[in-house]
């Protein structure tokens, strides 16, 4: 059973704090708005699809102690925390998407009383969380086909329960494979420099008692040219509609490893995760993360006091580099951006 | 002025203790053989020409307070105590080099009274100290030519001052080339587990007033992807007589790298960095470092107890993907094979 990263209790958010994993498996009780935020930000939640449940449970943290039968002001305020949330994480658009879809959902009812609005809202965010459940579970189906008995698989961030509300996206691929039996072994990325590949993806790894060796970010192509990756799968935070990717920086240097060792290059993410309105991954705004989280990081400083940096959260992975892309409605090959059109289209979101 | 490293003082060896850069400058006094190869061991020393240093120096302290008129004694120790140095890191050929030609030195005095071999390795010694000195700064001179005005480099661990008796291989190369006047501006990659890029390479430069910026290993990918750099230059551990290199983890991969955004990859190494007696990259004996150094380097857990972790601390470069090698003899281009056997055989070495 994976854990679970956030839940909605009688009024309340609680989560998990991943910055205290894997030392410490506590949970945080969200009362508003400026916690989430925070929460948000400093990566107590992280993940697309998760941040996107947060945002929605944000939202109403927010509104909830709304007095009053003021429409305009109730919808100010919804627009503006709205903007509030979605301003804490640039990059992934699973934060907008969810946070879209809520204002939607409250201009469609806005001729209803207010805390039938409020009712409403809190349904929504609950049907997002759902959502997400069953397409864990349907994307890790997908996935699964595309993992071989034997397989040696590389990752990169992290992907599983702590990253979504159910069972991962990557994570949730691998962990489906091994549910059916299959033996495989995982190499897991450290992922500099908050490190979820080290603190959490082996965490949930050894908890499902899935083979997996950690490694530094800089040793996965000298793993390669041994021979010993037979496919990488990993993560999105946002995918341009002509199938370019934003993923955690290092996603890109894995893709040209792979590239170079002929492996397969697996991207596996919720359709909630590709950007329509996006043509190409040079749009997509990448996210620059404080220097201190690469030189004094692990409580001890580990680089000159005034030592320039520079931190980008996220790089881009040109659609050419990518094999597949894993979603819950099916696996996507090139030409992506003909198949993603297709899917846009089926799903009635162009 | 670069700092000194390592130096010889009345029977003792003073040197810098790289663990605790850059918090503090802590100078070590190493009286005898168990703190030299614990030194080496845990990297209070490091770099590929500075351990080879401190390998002779080694050797001399192990020797010193032998008493006696027996020579076979003295030989035996000399032997056993090369051997037991030799053995505290695997890779980098230097140490076994300069233990090699201490032995030999010795082998070819046999015949003199012992305190006077003492007296011809100390002597020898410092003869390879003042040879390395040397040695960089001709290298410096050499690289040099390959860099422009204006170019932006990107290099990997330490490989400076603190590698070396003095001026570095590759940062002795960027060294230079900032002291013709070029403005220059370096990308360093911080370097997992041990960090040297960012504790020590970073200090280096800082310290000698040239722009540089700190990255994680895995952003190097992203930062050429932007156009951002012009070149890699690095070092070695040991260079087989193909060209192959091996060189701390996450070489190779910044090899590939450059090969796909068609950067030019330099080595720089001195001449006692090849050898001669291996054919191929694959024959170098690689390293493995304890897991620790990746879960717990810095002073706090940062994956799950228990983790299983491979720590390879070098990998190898196939001699295609090295543009040139730098060496304190001249620029190398390839073919590699070839134009290494005209040195070796023009340096009498083969």
């Amino acid at each position: 059973m994976p854990v679970t990263t956030i839940e909605w209790i009688d009024g309340k958010v609680r989560m998990i704090d991943q910055t205290r994993l894997p030392e410490e498996l506590v949970y945080l009780e969200i009362n508003n708005v400026d916690q989430m935020a925070e929460a948000i930000k400093s990566l107590r939640i992280r993940g697309a699809p998760a941040i996107g449940i947060a945002g929605a449970f944000g939202l109403l943290l927010g509104l909830q102690n709304f007095q009053g039968e003021d429409k305009e002001e109730f919808f100010n305020l919804l627009h503006k925390t709205a903007e509030y949330l979605n301003a804490t994480r640039p990059t992934a658009v699973n934060l907008s998407w969810a946070l879209n879809r809520m204002k939607k959902m409250a201009e469609e009812n806005r001729a209803r009383a207010i805390p039938e609005i409020k009712q409403i809202l809190v349904k929504e965010a609950l049907q997002i969380w759902e959502e997400d459940r069953q397409i864990c579970r349907r994307m890790g189906r997908h996935g699964a086909e595309l993992i071989k008995d034997g397989m040696n698989i590389l990752t990169h961030c992290n992907t599983g329960a702590l990253a979504t509300a159910d069972y991962g996206t990557a994570l949730g691929v691998i962990f489906t494979a091994h549910q059916q039996g299959k033996k495989i072994h995982v190499y897991v990325d450290e992922t500099r420099p908050l490190l979820q590949g080290a603190r959490l993806n082996m965490w949930e790894l050894m908890h499902e008692g899935i083979d997996a060796t950690l490694i530094c970010d800089n040793t996965a192509a000298f793993v390669m040219q041994q021979g010993k990756v037979d496919c990488v799968i990993l993560g999105a935070d946002r995918i341009a509609r002509n199938g370019d990717t934003a993923n955690k920086i290092g996603t890109y240097n894995l893709a040209v490893l792979a590239e170079k060792h002929k492996l397969p290059f697996y991207v596996a993410a919720p359709v909630s995760t590709i950007d329509f309105n996006i043509q190409k991954g040079t749009q997509i705004p990448i996210e620059e993360r404080a220097p201190e989280e690469v030189t004094e990081g692990f409580g001890k400083r580990t680089a000159p006091r005034g030592a320039k940096v520079y931190s980008p959260a996220f790089d881009i992975t040109p659609n050419e580099l990518i094999t597949a892309i894993i979603t819950e409605e099916g696996i996507l090959y090139p030409p992506f951006e003909e198949n993603l059109n297709k899917l846009a289209m089926k799903k009635g979101i162009i």
